[in-house]
């Protein structure tokens, strides 16, 4: 059963697999949309009118606000130092390490396969280009693109329809 | 049901696990073979003799020719802005935003964990490295590598067999 | 049933959902945790208290030791050349092409979206950093990021805990 009953489930979401998914502990808000092959951890927030795009994965303390788009393969990380076990060679569990929270704000978009570090905020209306890693913060409606992420416009310069929004 | 009444699917397609997949509405050429993981969206064609790794994503408009491997986590695009919603704040729907077609020709690979921006062509035999992402198009017979990726060689002078083929 | 009856599971391997994933012909080792969405195919072997996150890929020829973080959409890969066919266009099967292995060793931890180029070895307690392409051999307790991934530091100045350890 990978959607959990302790999900929030807003109205009007859209899971055409819900089989093909695993979503656990999250909130989704009202008519977004999660495609296949999607993990959403406990403790995640996900807006309204919000497209998850299949294989995308978001972890415990991400928050997207309202109209974003995340696109496919979209990894999101919310631990600095990743390590297995811990220095006496036993798994780490939590209270081993610390959660670093990631926010995404009201309508930015996100590329496919791209790669978000943690304790960063993608500003409102920014657009992260596909294959991007992300490792600062970015600003409102900026255009970045590139491993490191650097910014390469504005978005109100490429979409006509956003400068009339 | 993920492979979808309405796939043109060839002979001898190989799909081990049609429960972890998601097909539909595309055309799949003979003796093709498709790992799980893998989302196919409508109006896309794949060739014959093809392999489709597993977690790879095969968006709407993409055109696939016969003998070319996508091997693992390869990302296609098909929209060069992505957003959620429109400037009115209502979800975005088909003809809202504009689909751009991709195509990779006969005998091409693409290395897992490719990114391939929306609008291109990857040539004839051409080899994308893994972790690349592409943003213009590929020569045929090239070999590029990087993000952005970039020429660093030819097929021809690296792998005999092509040079014979 | 995706975890092939060919699989050596240690003891308290933790997969919450077997039904999302493929396994096939490899060795776990005890107390090692895979997330859904994850593929670990035959000649590979991971080590004990281990974690497999979710979308991963490791391929035939790969060994990882104990202790080693896998984190999320990890591709592994094992074929230098990838093609789909072999020069007179029939599939390309085994004996066709040329397997280069690859080694994760204990304790290190290999960042979301990261992909491993293939015939190389990731030192012990190493750290990829997220979204990183790696083409070369990763020293013991490097920190190594980018595409292609360089060295940004040594793990040992970053965890006061592996200080210690």
């Amino acid at each position: 059963m990978p959607v959990a009953g302790n999900v929030a489930l807003g109205r009007d979401v859209a899971i055409k697999y819900p089989d093909l998914v695993n979503l656990y502990g999250c909130v989704i808000g009202d008519e977004t949309s999660i495609g296949p092959f999607v993990e959403i951890q406990c403790n995640s927030v996900i807006g309204r009118r919000c497209k998850i795009g299949s294989h995308s994965f978001i972890c415990e303390g991400v928050v997207i606000e309202d109209g974003v788009m995340v696109a496919h393969g979209v990894m999101f990380t919310n631990d600095r130092y990743p390590r297995a076990t811990r220095p006496d060679g036993r798994l780490r569990a939590m209270g081993d390490w610390q959660l670093e929270r990631t926010f995404v704000r009201r309508g930015a978009s996100i590329g496919s396969n791209v790669t978000i570090l943690c304790g960063l905020t993608i500003g409102a209306g920014a657009l992260v280009a596909a294959g991007s890693v992300v490792v600062q913060d970015v600003p409102e409606h900026a255009v970045v693109a590139g491993n490191p992420a650097r910014i390469i416009g504005d978005v109100r310069d490429r979409l006509q329809q956003e400068a009339v929004a």
